[in-house]
């Protein structure tokens, strides 16, 4: 990559607007009215802060929370390095538009929109233990494919995925960032088996061997062993800053895209946070490494954005408090004692 | 206590039917079909699991979910234990009924009912520094309450309080029950400083010293330190579990109840899950000791059923994935290779 193209990059990750503690101010003013002892509902509390502060609004609102999926295949597959066959994707993503998903029952029950962007899943990227996944036009590319996809009113944004092979190289983008072999990064995604397991991490170990010496920038990482909705998701990631949107991040694989973001610029995903633990091995790791932590531990690995969408529903939750409690002197509840 | 009445109590807690493990082979069967990879749902497959086997239902459940909160008050507030006034109960239960609490909204948002059983509240326990709370008679009329107050279509019960001074008499009892000193086991509450927490540790302790020699038993740990709050979750705990119904336990407080009926027969609470790990302390080595997990570790420390109720909107959402998703075969997606 260029030292042009690099910097053009950096610029547009640091873009964005900053948290807006005003407004966080006036959510705990609101807060310490509420008729419960200060800090009691602990990340509850948090998930309000942290919706005004990247909304910029004194009141946040959960009136347009969206999940949005992108959907990806990946010549790695060819390596055996998943329990399922790539036709899955493409399988998946009609699953998802028909209701019959975790995702899309997720978003049914609690009123969550869902939007799938496919991304040329005819068109697999490159197998990583071979050649490049994409050129870096491509990455670029699919980078403003998904600053373009975050458009229109949305006061949420859930980032998830679909992609059989994507843990492998969400674990090699992991690896080209914080070091490590594959044996350190990689998991049984759908359920591999212990030989699958060796696979992926041979696959991973063969590219970072394949592509040493060209993985100099986090966006050589990612063109050189991401895919394409790891690029897509870390514009929608970077367009949400933008457009102060708040972020919440689904698991092992959507995190390697605010791990890009943050690989460049630390700030640029400060807008994020992290739904949950994942039982995907490697997760955890990943977000020791971002000093990040999960909202929820539920031994989930399932992707496709669910374990945002769990996370969504307790910041609508903690939203419908922050508006609906009532006051102490609304209450006529005697407050704390001196 | 006599050993009469400590038999028929300990009958009492063994009456209940036992899990219905073929309602969960159903379950699993129908799960081992739906479009996701094994497993990869975690806890929230657990959670219907558990639906299934304690509402003895291949197909469980949640059209009749009741937040319980049992409100009562406390001799022991005199010590100086509380941050807050003990008229803040009473003011509090009309909270809850107006609409005004924490509990009330994630009610309302989630469609949970709300029901509040208050205590004899102008009656205080006895100041357990000096008296015991109860006398046996009373502290057994308080668990038949209990009993009595789960009626009715209820297919999910959370369990939850409120009562100024009940983390104090709470931590009485884990220390009645596993030992240690009021130190090991009492918290901030409400939000105490240093001095009052220290007040609290020192009402516990002289509360065991007063009162030792006269906890032999769990029920006589009750009487002494408890409350009426805590002996009526006792109760609807055992009812539960004798009516089929599911248990999601709350913190602090709540858990104590659940540790009661444990320590007379440890099978008594596999009806039961623990929603959360409060912030409060002592919260954490209270589940150890039980070998418990709670659910959700969100720094909560609210009380009022709050926790217990996120932990029903988990539920909730289990349910509805497990009823609504499609089938390999409905969605036409590839099944796992061999």
């Amino acid at each position: 990559m260029s030292a042009k193209a690099y910097a053009d990059f950096q610029d547009l990750l640091m873009l964005g607007p900053e948290g807006d503690e005003a407004a966080v101010a006036a959510v705990r003013a609101r807060d310490a009215q509420l008729t419960k002892p200060a800090g009691s509902l602990g990340e509850m509390e948090r998930l309000v802060e942290f919706m005004a502060r990247w909304q910029g609004k004194a009141e946040p609102t959960f009136e347009d929370p969206m999940v949005a999926i992108f959907a990806a295949n990946h010549g790695v597959t060819d390596q055996g390095v998943s329990a399922f066959p790539r036709e899955v994707t493409k399988q998946m993503v009609n699953n998802f538009t028909k209701g019959g998903a975790a995702i899309s029952q997720i978003c049914a029950l609690h009123e969550i929109n869902l939007r799938v962007f496919e991304l040329a899943l005819d068109m697999p990227t490159g197998d990583i233990t071979i050649v490049p996944a994409m050129d870096e036009r491509t990455c670029a590319a699919t980078i403003a494919y998904g600053m373009e996809a975050i458009a229109g009113e949305v006061d949420l944004l859930c980032i998830g995925e679909m992609g059989i092979g994507n843990t492998t190289v969400a674990a090699a983008v992991y690896a080209g960032l914080f070091g490590g072999s594959g044996a350190d990064w990689v998991g049984r995604g759908t359920g591999v088996d212990d030989e699958g397991l060796a696979r992926k991490a041979n696959a991973v170990d063969r590219a970072l061997e394949r592509h040493a010496g060209r993985l100099n920038s986090p966006f050589e990482v990612l063109a050189h062993l991401g895919g394409r909705e790891i690029a897509a998701m870390l514009g929608a990631i970077i367009a949400a800053q933008h457009n102060r949107i708040p972020v919440i991040v689904d698991g092992f694989v959507a995190t390697s895209a605010a791990a890009i973001a943050q690989a460049v610029a630390p700030g640029s995903i400060d807008h994020c946070i992290f739904a949950h633990t994942s039982a995907e091995t490697g997760h955890k790791r990943a977000l020791e490494h971002m000093g990040k932590t999960g909202l929820l531990d539920l031994g989930m690995r399932l992707g496709e954005g669910s374990g945002a969408a769990l996370g969504a529903v307790l910041c609508k939750t903690a939203l419908h408090l922050h508006k609906n409690m009532a006051t102490f002197a609304e209450a006529a509840v005697d407050e704390k004692l001196d």
